[in-house]
C-alpha cells in the first residue's frame, strides 16, 4: 500500500534468549510463521522503504481507505501481548527493532471501519478477522473448551478459551480468537502445515491419480508404515521449520494402498497430537469439529476419531471458514443481535465415532510419535 | 528328494552367546539369510521326515542321482568351516542340532558328479558353484582385492581374498569362493537385499511407469532425498532382518525425479558402503566390477562410481552367472585347462569414473549412513 515510510535503522535480529520473553508476553512462539519475523527480514533484506503490513490491511485499505488491522490479526504479529490484545506493545516493537514501522489501528471484528463501491452499491466493510478463527466462530464454538479443526493445503486445530487467555504448557500458542462486542475471546492453536497438500503432493508423484481417490485407494491398514507430513516443516508443538517429512516402514509388499493410508493417518495422528496437546493443557474436549475439504474423506475422519478418541462433527459446508467472516460482519451491521444469532444453528452433515480401543490409540499415537521425534531431531541438512 | 529319514529329536535353539562362537568359524553370521537356520526352522516348524537339502543338491540329484552338493554351497549352509571347507563339521552341527541329518557330500567345483540324459544325448554333470561365486569367477576376478557387485533383485558384492580365508571385522562375512584344480579360493561379501527390486518397488507404487525408465525420470539430483533400501531388512554389515526400508528428507517441491533418484542413490550408497567394509579389512580396491539387469542403468553406474570412489567396469553381458558356471564346467571337462583359460578374457562394455570429489563422496555417504543407521536402530513393530 502506498504510505510514508517511517525513517529506521537496520538493526540487528531480536537478542537471543529472548524466546521466552516473547512466548510469556505473546502467547507465540518465535517462529517464522507469525508476521513480526517476516515483516524483520522484508526490511532487513528486501526494503526500508514503504509501509509493509499484513494483507488484510492492505486489502481494507484499497477497499475504503481505512489503515487498521483486527485484534485477531494483531494478536498472530507477534507485537501484541495477551494483556492487552488490543495495542501494539512498545517492548515488542523495540525488541524485534520494529519501533519505526507506521502501525495500523486495532480494531474489533464487529468494528465498522468504512464504505466501499468497488462491488457496485456503497457498502459498510467491516467483519475482520483470522481465517481459522473464522472457522472456529462458523463453527459455533462460542464455550471454553469446544474444540475446530480445520482441513485445508493444512490443519488448523483451535480451542476457546473463553475470556482467559490459556497458556499453554504443550507447544501450542494462544491467541485472541475475535474481540466481539467489547469482548476479547481467545483460543489456543496448533496447525499441520501440510495435509489436502500432502495428498497432492502424493498425487504428484503418481501414487494418486487425484485427491478425490483417497478412500478408493486407500487400504485397510497401512500395515506398518509411518508418514510424518513434515513436507514444509513442523509446526506445533515442535516448530522445526526445517524438518522434512518421512515415510518409514517400508516393505517389498507395501503398495500405493498403504501409501495412501499412511500419508491419511500420518495427517489425522498429526491433529490428533495436537488434541491431546489441548488436553493436557486442561481443557475437557468432548468432541472435534471438523471442516474443510479434505473432511469429504471418510477414511481420514474416521482414522481422527481412532486416533483422537472423540466423536467428529463434520461441518456440512465444505467453506466455513467465509461463513465465520459473514457472521462478524452481521455483528458489525446489527448491534441488537449477540454472537449467536448472527450464525445459524450448526448441526454436523455426520459425526463418526471412535472404532479403536483407548489402548490401541495410545499405541498407535506412540509409535507415530516415535517417528515425528525423528524427523524434528533430525537437522536440515542443504544439499550441495 | 527321497531319502530315508534320520531320526532325530526335537532341539532347542542354538545357544544363547553362539553367535561369535559360529561367526569366527564359519566366517557367516548367525542369520536366517544363511541355510542352517532356515533347515533348522523346517525342522521344527514344518516337518521331520525326508531329507532337507539345498536346491542344488535336489537338482543334481534329479540329473543324475548323485548326493552331493559343492564347497562354495557348503561354505554358506554355516556347517563348515574356513578351516576345513570340505567337510561338514560335527560340533557346528551338534550347535544347531542338526547332527541326525542326512547330508550330501561335499564336491569341488570341477568335479564330474554323474551324467544325465534328460537334456538328450548323455553328458557329464559337473561346475556346481554358488550363484554369486559364479559371476565372480565370470568377472574374471582371480586376484585377491578384485571385487565384483552383481545387481540383480537385490546387490551382491563379493572380493576375492585369494586361499586365505580373510575374516571381516566389518561385518561382512566369509566363505569359500570355490574350489577348482584342488585349491580353495575364498571371498569376503555383503549384500543389499533390494536392488532391482526396489526399482520395481517404485513402479508398482505408480512412481515410475517401469523399471527401464530409471534414466529418464530420475532428477539430476534427489534434493535431499534419502532412501535406505531395507524393504526386506537390513544385511551385511548391519545384520537387522526386522529392519523397514525409509524415505526421509521429502519436501513439498519433490517429485518423483527426485525420489527416482533417491532410491537409485541409496542402492548405489548401500554398495558404496560395503565396498568402504572391504576396504576396512584391507583389501585394495582399485576398481568395482559390475554385472545384471540394473547395470544397463547410467545413472545407477555413475552413481555408484561417485560414492565408491573407483573406477566402475561394466561387464559387457548381462548374464555374467551362468558364464562362471560355464567355466567352472569347462575346469571339469578338460582337466588340461587352467581357470584363466577356461573363460575369455573379460572386457568391460565400458568403464565409469567418478565425477564427485573425495570430500562430497564421504559428505553424501555419511549422509545416508546416518538415515541406515536409524532404520538399523528402529525395532520392527507388528502391525496390531
Amino acid at each position: 500500500m502506498a504510505g510514508p515510510a517511517g525513517s529506521r535503522h537496520h538493526r540487528r535480529p531480536a537478542r537471543a534468549g529472548a524466546a521466552g520473553h516473547v512466548a510469556r508476553r505473546t502467547g507465540l512462539v518465535l517462529d517464522p510463521y507469525f508476521s513480526a519475523p517476516k515483516l524483520r527480514w522484508l526490511r532487513d533484506h528486501v526494503t526500508r522503504d514503504g509501509v509493509v503490513t499484513t494483507l488484510d490491511t492492505w486489502l481494507v485499505h484499497r477497499l475504503c481507505g481505512a489503515f487498521v488491522t483486527d485484534v485477531s490479526t494483531a494478536g498472530r504479529s507477534m507485537l501484541t501481548t495477551l494483556d492487552d490484545a488490543t495495542a501494539w506493545d512498545p517492548d515488542l516493537l523495540d525488541l524485534l527493532g520494529l519501533d519505526d514501522e507506521e502501525l495500523p489501528a486495532i480494531v474489533a471484528s464487529d468494528d465498522v471501519v468504512g464504505t466501499t463501491d468497488v462491488f457496485g452499491p456503497r457498502v459498510p466493510v467491516t467483519g475482520l478477522v483470522v481465517d481459522q478463527q473464522a472457522a472456529l466462530l462458523a463453527q459455533g464454538c462460542w464455550d471454553a473448551g469446544t474444540v475446530k479443526c480445520t482441513f485445508g493445503t493444512g490443519a488448523f486445530l483451535l480451542a476457546q478459551t473463553g475470556t482467559d487467555p490459556v497458556r499453554s504448557s504443550s507447544g501450542l500458542t494462544t491467541s485472541p480468537a475475535w474481540r466481539l462486542r467489547d469482548e476479547t475471546r481467545f483460543c489456543v492453536d496448533g496447525q499441520v502445515y501440510t495435509a489436502a497438500s500432502a495428498v497432492d503432493w502424493l498425487a504428484g508423484l503418481g501414487v494418486l491419480g487425484s485427491a478425490g481417490e483417497v478412500d478408493r485407494v486407500a487400504a485397510d491398514d497401512a500395515a506398518g508404515v509411518q508418514f510424518v507430513p513434515a513436507l514444509t516443516g513442523l509446526a506445533a508443538p515442535w516448530w522445526q521449520p526445517g524438518a522434512t517429512a518421512s515415510l518409514t516402514g517400508l516393505r517389498l509388499g507395501t503398495g500405493r494402498g498403504e501409501v495412501v493410508r499412511a500419508v491419511v493417518e500420518g495427517v489425522a495422528a498429526s491433529v490428533a497430537h495436537l488434541l491431546e496437546a489441548v488436553r493436557r493443557d486442561g481443557a475437557p474436549v468432548a468432541s472435534l469439529r471438523v471442516d474443510g475439504g479434505l473432511t469429504r474423506s471418510r477414511v481420514l475422519v474416521q482414522a481422527l476419531a481412532d486416533r483422537a478418541q472423540v466423536p467428529v462433527e463434520v461441518h456440512p459446508s465444505a467453506h466455513a471458514t467465509p461463513l465465520g467472516a459473514a457472521a462478524a460482519a452481521r455483528l458489525g451491521l446489527d448491534q441488537a443481535l449477540t454472537p449467536a444469532e448472527a450464525l445459524p444453528r450448526v448441526v454436523p452433515s455426520h459425526v463418526v465415532l471412535p472404532t479403536w480401543s483407548h489402548d490401541r490409540a495410545a499405541t498407535e499415537q506412540q509409535r507415530w510419535h516415535d517417528a515425528a521425534a525423528l524427523v524434528a531431531r533430525t537437522e536440515r541438512t542443504e544439499h550441495p
